[in-house]
């Protein structure tokens, strides 16, 4: 494929030869003759003036940047997504159930879908055309897939949630789990991330939601459509998620709460309560050297006092 | 099954039709007719008054907000957790090695118990009646499981802990972990959660404990009796916690400390020493919108510098 | 073999009867005859004085401390680690492949490897002599393993990285990850672990390196050699992690920065941006009782305030 052919698909403006081929994507540092690559700001300026690659996909304020050929365009990243998927498919297996795989005789898979070595698919599971199972994911029965979701190997749809009630005796007295999992179009789930059944009710990933690995769902919860998360994100039971929410790394939303749409969450932070209004929300301890941290952090558990201190001076002040 | 049933096998206090056929559990929200809800609190009042449900579960102080048949007890969500097991099966299969599973010779496994598909059970391990584990759980050699286990899928039981010395070059020398990993009769422990197998002695789950999914214990660890813990939490090795201890969701328990029993530990907390009284810990940084977040969390880093001038105003002050 | 032969292999100065006979390690606590324990520092004293073990490894100032027969040297740890290795084999498993793991036909895998039940390893896959995947690991297609490489259970390796770019409607679009993950000689991954494939470049784990469970290592990441991670590490993308590293458990590194060679950071800590000075960084926020907490920690958003009625009462001061 041409610079010229790409771009007559995809848009943009090719500066510089159009004829130029290309076959891959590749990093500005690693790109080899015939691959293209993107410049995602000017901190890498040193690396576009030192690329290996055949062409580059940039914004129209760096364009004079490179005098390679070039493709011009709003978003270079998006744009660059674009072209990595004319050359590469998005899943890596084909169509079929590997004999290795263990699915119920009730279960409904599409013609088109892919479950590969070693999954297991429960009774009156229901997976939709195009969807993409990796090696090892388990989907327990009743849960439904739509189309082209694509699970990555370790992931687990619809074990029981942790529904737990505590008897007279301190003993935990189990609730037994009968709701069951449903999963929208263009899902994609990471390796080794689990997503619950329902209590009563189902669990509910909405269409196009994207969950990076080791992600933890709790029973009962609904993730918007195109939200996205980051890896080791915990979504505690009944958590009610927004459209159009993105979650940092490692943050924890916690249970039976709500976050508008449009809510992104900074990594590491912890949701205590709901969020009504779109918008970034952090609550990151900030880290330091060991010492300085030991110091100032002994201070936290004196707050209050701190305060009532400042109070007291406040009070002598007026009354001189 | 009618309401008066119920009421004569679980107890409670039937009002209205004790002749009202139930035949499932649901949801205030979703149930149907010939389903029995619960009410948790006043604040579901609205969701009461729009059910489906034929009955309702509710304590003794909310029993006139409906005119619906209804049983009335002291804890309606244990009560629910109690009906709700009359109509469903603790766990969904059946009894029996599935022939995907490759279960060591050397093992016992207890003709009650159930081993699901792809599950790998090795050399030496004990697992007792009743007990199940859902398909691609991992038991590695020498653990031991008691009676009515339930071990969801992705469950790794018995992998080395991470016992490693550094040599004289800074690499890192495996300490070969030769200990095993003992769990209690009626223990549940949730999807792609690991137990690491002790260093030289048994890391310890006792009876009753529940775990959810992508927990992570330590080596020489031991949970005691009747403990709970939500997803995704870390607990260091040679951590010692007590009975009847709640751990929150993402909380992480440092190594070589010791939790009293009834030690209740708050979501997101990072217990970083040992907890001799019962009582509810909690470490949690709060979140806020973005801007006011970066604003208030600059000045942690300076609040030793901000104690020295409060305490240099008071000096001041004095000598005034 | 006697305690004398052990310390003709591993050096260290023999006290007391050379020819104690010993055939494994032991805890302090629960070491039987013919097992050898080792003292790690004095707070253990009352154990070493009631230890049923044959012998002691210990540091020069506490060899006073017993009367058992014993091992003096520097790093009694070390020394431990290495006595454990005489007794115990590194991985419990057999080489060759078991029969119900799927291997590619393209694959690579050395005779000296090991490959357990219920293993998918995919195309053009290499894996190093001695390495040992344990049950249920799987590794995508194009990735490395280097030799002596050891697996545990739910391990994934090469599933695609979190790329994803929004388009104009806010839908995600998906970027194929078309690296791979190469892994060095001596590398020991912890049970249900991580480590993303590459965006375009691969993601690197250096030899030696040792990561515990539930650690998730994002696309294009960097460990480098003899660095350590202890359980429920996250790992953002495109993280350049020095040698000789150690990261505590559940802390988080951010993605797209730079952590130099011999950095330690604590357990709980989120790493928020580059580090170039080796040492310690620790961002633990403190827990306490609830109540106590509850009180400081309301103050954390009132911080900004706090400092500017300190600067009032300093400017007052100041202008009396």
């Amino acid at each position: 494929m041409t610079l010229g052919e790409i771009a007559s698909r995809l848009g943009g403006r090719v500066v510089g030869d159009a004829a130029t081929p290309i076959r891959q994507v590749g990093s500005l540092e690693n790109a080899a003759t015939g691959e293209i690559a993107f410049l995602s700001g000017p901190k890498h300026k040193a690396r576009l003036a030192a690329t290996g690659a055949s062409a580059v996909i940039l914004s129209k304020e760096f364009e004079d940047l490179t005098s390679l050929p070039r493709i011009v365009c709003e978003s270079p990243y998006l744009y660059f997504a674009r072209v990595s998927q004319l050359f590469n498919p998005q899943t890596t297996q084909a169509a079929g159930i590997h004999p290795s795989a263990v699915v119920s005789p009730s279960a409904r898979v599409a013609k088109t879908a892919s479950i590969g070595a070693g999954c297991v698919v429960g009774d009156d599971v229901s997976i939709g055309e195009g969807s993409c199972l990796y090696p090892r994911v388990v989907v327990y029965h009743g849960c439904t897939l739509g189309a082209r979701v694509v699970l990555h190997s370790g992931v687990v749809i619809g074990a029981d949630g942790f529904g737990i009630a505590q008897d007279e005796a301190g003993r935990w007295v189990k609730i037994p789990q009968i709701g069951a999992v449903r999963i929208g179009d263009g899902v994609e789930i990471g390796a080794n991330t689990t997503v619950d059944r329902g209590a009563l009710d189902d669990t509910l990933i909405e269409e196009g939601v994207k969950l990076d690995n080791q992600i933890q769902i709790g029973h009962n919860c609904r993730v918007g459509a195109h939200s996205a998360m980051a890896g080791c994100v915990a979504v505690a039971g009944s958590a009610d998620i927004g459209r159009h929410c993105t979650i940092g790394a490692a943050a924890v939303i916690l249970g039976h709460l709500k976050l508008a749409d449009h809510v992104h969450v900074s990594a590491g932070t912890v949701i205590s309560r709901s969020i009504h209004k779109p918008g970034t929300y952090t609550g990151l301890f900030p880290f330091d050297d060991h010492e300085s941290w030991a110091k100032n952090t002994a201070l936290v558990r004196h707050l209050a006092d701190l305060a009532a201190r400042i109070r007291a001076l406040e009070k002598e002040k007026k009354s001189d």
